[in-house]
């Protein structure tokens, strides 16, 4: 018998452009985007993705890379890759395609990865009116650990994994997430409470053809139809997708739900490392990377176990099962946000105010350590942070902690009775390199002297 | 040297009323309510606590005691202790209380705990448009482990703690949380975004002279304006309370702001196991307990640690250092959930609607195995299960998640290719107790059905 | 329905002597010896323990009590309980009695233990001919925790557990004890291979009527039988008994093999952390203590599970499921043995000399940071440091390793560029106690200096 | 900046023979044997081995290539490497080189591996008396996971990591391994107590110029001295070498001694997974690997940290950090051994008769649930289980114990009472092959039954 060497369905080179790839990329949902390979149930076969942005972030000391940042063309996807039974039947809609994470990693020969802010005014993030400028971290890799150069004193190991990952739409799903996400993105801003207690950002972005890469399909006539329909791929949805779960590393299960003949599944994003939430949008350690999967098919599955909802029955969450092999942090410091914000204003039971404040309750924290609070603001998006959501009934407050481990910092964090350390820092003091920013910086120091509704 | 047993600070007979205590309990929040004990920087102390209701809800096998729960009177607590230094000191406004979990417990003669969901009309819950009667679940204790003659088929060991403890606000924190807590209250439920997605409950509790009970405050004016002032345990504030923090069990360290000269602490809703969220309100197994604790103090610590915000330099929270021996659980099954609700409705990077839709989704999944949803959503607010916020930068969907330990059960509840048990159930039903409901109650099977809006 | 709290079956007083307890402990094994109480399946019982040598070691600075141990009375027991099955059937030979270990402690008002070496004319250790002298540090618990004013800046959370567990042998196997061991004890210490190379102690304790306590049996013919046949409690044998195995703490259970009607379970010898081996011989912290507990019965289990081997079909070992509740330590450091002794010699395959060596490299290596030798021995006696078994096919050389939670010390102990900690040690130095020794004191500081033989 | 891709050092092709690789490598101890290789502190470099047995056994399903290993040629090894700072210094003895394990795995177009038993007359292992038979089973990598055609109902994920790794003997310690080995060598087996009762198998094994394998040393007088000199690569030793600790995976640390200039670090043996104590002695899952390192130099380190001892100072062990990244197992089965062999015969707190006892009663009660008893030993020898030294004082017994996980098997291994699986077994039996035993077969079947001292 052979060794059971993976199948190599996706092949990338990291170093070239996503049009220049072997087999097509693509950068956007749509039932017919064809399918780039084809695999059946028990095979094990590998899968290789480009980051995200496809090498718009440079290994450099600049932030205005990211400043600049194209989002309309992320995030590059690899497949879609048919998926099949053992006697060669494709998964059909109502099926669940499990899908296993058995080893994954870096691209050797790209082992780097980059973390950052968005500028205010390009993407943003969780806390983009706090952060407006654009700033950036890479990261070395030293096989499963990470150092980085711009934020010294931290080194931990990556639980790795897809930020993104998800079957195809069928076109009902797909005319349904545009129809939904078209409204908020042409709300009023003003209208929309949570937004204003957030932040200044995007609602939502319907599908723009500008950036869009579509995989096999040639210009012509479909190509411009389907990329005006195709949705975009920053938010999860019903079919996977960006769920940013960080604890999808190897070893783990997904049960996704099939839209269309063959499931079409496609996956990117890889993370080296994430923390929940991966607060600065930009915020995980992306880098390029490969993947060691199974699948198999749950016949019937949707119903069976999935309780596909509304009228259409298309209205579902895939279903995670997490690797046992997960990093053991013996001790955690935990932060805590209640839904009253930095202005002092009450909202109710808000678990994204709460955690927005438990975020800057931490950032302000570990600033009192030698760091900068940009620095904390990009660590906290990156390192193996857990967000919970501790309490979501007690009016009017909703209760959210942020747990850090304290092991992966090189002085010890906890407070005590000696104080912060004094004189010379304790941590030399790397610096996140920021793109200059040229719009109106408001200054967020202390926003609770501001008046109430400004 | 003798055994260093711990000082009995607190002592209560949970047999007894509040009122028939040997020391006096207190349930709301107020600077005036004067100390029943004082502890010392070194002491090892023990507290005890009566169950949060003071023994309102029953070992019986019926809801009505749920439904019928006079919530005016919640949270009893222990305390406030006067804390102090070694040389005997008081702590101070701007320091830390720095207050370590060392070990706790249900009451020797007092091993039994309940959980349950309110009436939608009496206190109701995340869930509680969905499950509007009342509904009640009883669990024994078997040492650290757990299991309801209600939920049958599930046993887990309790990581215990209590559920509500902290330190007593300053006359200036208890105006404000007054003030911003009655805006919310006296505004209209419809023009608050979040309470319309979440569910129809009240918005929020303003002090309430009716059910106070003010420890050692005799019958007075005195009483009458503590009375009017004091502000209910219901949420999480800057003082800790109720934030419901699951893992806050033996071994764990508290690190509270101190806004009173002695601190006062107070402590109680001992939890003998919670999930994150608490999602029915009355969520956690609620018993009486006791807990030996230790204390020290952070001179100036507020200000060095913990970045007091606003004018009044009082907005802040506490920092948590949680225990090192949790139960190491290898599998989990994640449920996820969106921010676009059960009636398809996309909201904005709402996690508290994304976490509802992942509770919801859990509901669904494990009702396929023999539970009733009403015991599914009680089993979800008291097992060991965590909720993480996944994502929430990616416009426009937060991305939440409910994780549940596949070993609480005593069948296998992963999705697998044979399917659901069938035949006679695996788990034999048990029923838990429901409160004969006399309002009307709404259907909530299939609620995309509705037109959206309604 | 009643609080399920514990049915106390067997309580005892730890200020009073052995004879003056309500009921009464014994310290030897024989069928004989009549239950003090009975228990049902289904039942949740309390068993409290006195220490294992009732109360002759002092919580107090000195080690002349060590010095001066009377070992012919350990250990004292509580039981034997009767085991019946829910219809009060007792536990028949050849079934299997399993034990669910529910909860556990110490005694309320008696929160404190002791370890320490014994000299080595009177009980002796692991590491007698290094440590000759007898010594002591006394523990004080602060809940789960404990410190010891002995043994300056270490602090852990015990794994607190019953060294002693085990039911009643039968005549039969009574015998067979006794015959396999004195044959030990007669035989000439040098021609014992391992004896020589591990230690000069007694090889076998037979049975010995002085110091027996013999439970409810009285002064008479039978005591004076009894007590001439009852086997000695320190070793581990079929039955269970003084296993010692570290992890059996609350969560855990144990099949047990049943030699006599109604099992006649017994257990005492409580510690409240040990390390892998209890090098120390009294190396636990040895405590009073209680523990909730469990049975149930596998009728011909013994057959089914256990393999009883030999003509007698008695050759057999319990089975132990331990906790899902352990502490986790992510960080440790792990010292190797192998089987080549001080001296230099070479050992075949022996994981004995092995696993001397480990914990003598971890001896010389902690006593760099600050503590004696002594401190050490007596600190890898009673932490919760894990001794392995990691090869023992690699002729001539098996090879053990000792690993210690780096997490339990409150300086870093690992190896690195800087060095050694200098000047003023980190530790402040306490000094454990260490009785006078009266004999020749060997030294052992350099063995390897010594001619191979001597 | 470039990526941080490793260094490639030690490259190999596994389907080339050990001669024919670009880079010698060797298979005996030496000082002498030239570096292949250098690196500098804070290099990332590569490292690739072959397998132990350089491609003696096959991926096939008989034992015949079990049975005729040629074991003069184990284990080849890649390196030597020499190791400098930072300034191209290199290592010096009494220095300590701490080598990193930053990731590692199988090579790519190799991922299969093998476990198996020697035929009794040709290497043996731990049970070799019980099992003299050659057996074999062959393992699939999925990733992290591995399964067996020849085990089936298991699976596990990997703790994979080099069996052997370790720095160069100085022709002093050379000499002092070769004097002690070769006394045991020299001894009749029937006056070394522990022998007896272990296993009929070789002492020692003396150096041995058949089948050596000196890397870059040609043909010539200095080969053959060089290979009558130098010491086999089977034990564990001062050096490191093959110590066999299964945790040593990706995230670890060794701290050894440098006893030549440079270190001369080599490695090889890589496991994929191993049992404590790899029983079977060919027991780990043996495959060719890579791995990614990095060093560091503690200058006068081994006086430092290590406690060299004896008149040359030389005897010393390494040090070892294991990873936090270890895989969570919440629920463990243990076996339990005291130190009375198979016939009754009592010995003296030997912790090797113990261990034997425990892995005997593990085959025992697994062979109940449709393995055969050979199946169980080489599972053993390759799962995750821990082997633990649980008591090492108890007189006369020692008590070692066998810990597997519950959660590598298909099926519940953990006793109950509705008792054993029945009727068509539930794992459908596959057959690891067995080479044809041509030797008289002794029956150990019932031991006891035979007179004691045959």
């Amino acid at each position: 018998m052979a060794p059971r060497t993976p199948i190599p369905i996706v092949s990338v080179d990291p170093s070239k452009r996503p049009l220049e790839q072997k087999q097509p990329l693509h950068n956007r949902w749509h039932p017919e985007i064809p399918p780039v390979g084809e695999v059946k149930e028990g095979d094990l076969f590998r899968v290789e993705t480009i980051d995200w942005t496809a090498g718009q972030i440079k290994d450099s000391d600049t932030a205005e890379d990211m400043k600049a940042v194209d989002l309309t063309q992320v995030h590059y996807l690899s497949g879609p890759i048919r998926c099949c039974d053992e006697r060669g039947v494709p998964a059909k809609p109502g099926d669940i395609l499990t899908v296993e994470i058995l080893n994954l990693g870096p691209l050797a020969g790209d082992e780097w990865g980059f973390c950052g802010v968005f500028d205010r005014d390009n993407g943003g993030g969780f806390l983009t009116d706090h952060f407006p400028d654009a700033s950036k971290a890479i990261w070395d890799f030293d096989g499963i650990y990470c150092t980085s150069r711009h934020i010294p004193g931290v080194r931990f190991a990556g639980i790795t994994h897809p930020g993104l990952i998800g079957t195809a739409p069928s076109a009902e799903l797909l005319k349904i997430w545009n129809d939904r996400e078209r409204g908020l993105h042409d709300a009023d801003p003003d209208s929309v409470t949570l937004a204003s207690c957030l932040h200044t950002r995007p609602m939502a972005q319907p599908p723009n053809p500008s950036g869009a890469c579509l995989g096999k399909i040639g210009q012509g006539p479909d190509w411009d139809r389907i990329a005006f329909e195709a949705a975009r791929t920053i938010p999860g949805r019903e079919n996977g997708g960006n769920c940013d779960i960080k604890n999808l590393t190897r070893g783990s299960k997904v049960h996704f739900p099939v839209f269309v003949e063959g499931a079409n599944l496609s996956m990117g994003d890889m993370h080296f490392s994430q923390g929940d939430g991966e607060v600065s949008f930009c915020g995980a350690i992306e880098m390029s990377g490969w993947l060691e999967l199974k699948i198999s098919i749950i016949r019937g599955g949707m119903e069976e176990y999935l309780t596909p909802m509304g009228p259409t029955k298309l209205h579902v969450n895939p279903i995670f099962e997490i690797s046992p092999l997960q990093p053991m942090y013996s001790e955690w410091l935990v932060f805590e946000g209640i839904s009253v914000d930095e202005r002092g204003r009450q909202h109710y039971l808000d678990a994204s105010v709460a955690y927005k404040r438990a975020v800057l309750n931490c950032i302000d924290y570990l600033s009192k350590f030698g760091y900068s609070k940009q620095q904390v603001y990009m660590l906290l998006s990156c390192c193996p942070c857990e967000g919970r959501i501790s309490g979501i009934v007690d009016i009017p407050n909703a209760c959210a902690t942020l747990a850090i481990p304290v092991a992966i910092f090189d002085q010890d964090i906890r407070p005590n009775k000696t104080g912060l350390p004094v004189g010379p820092r304790l941590v030399s003091k790397g610096q996140a390199p920021t793109a200059r920013y040229t719009g109106s910086l408001e200054t967020f120091q202390n926003p609770a002297t501001k008046a109430p509704g400004t």
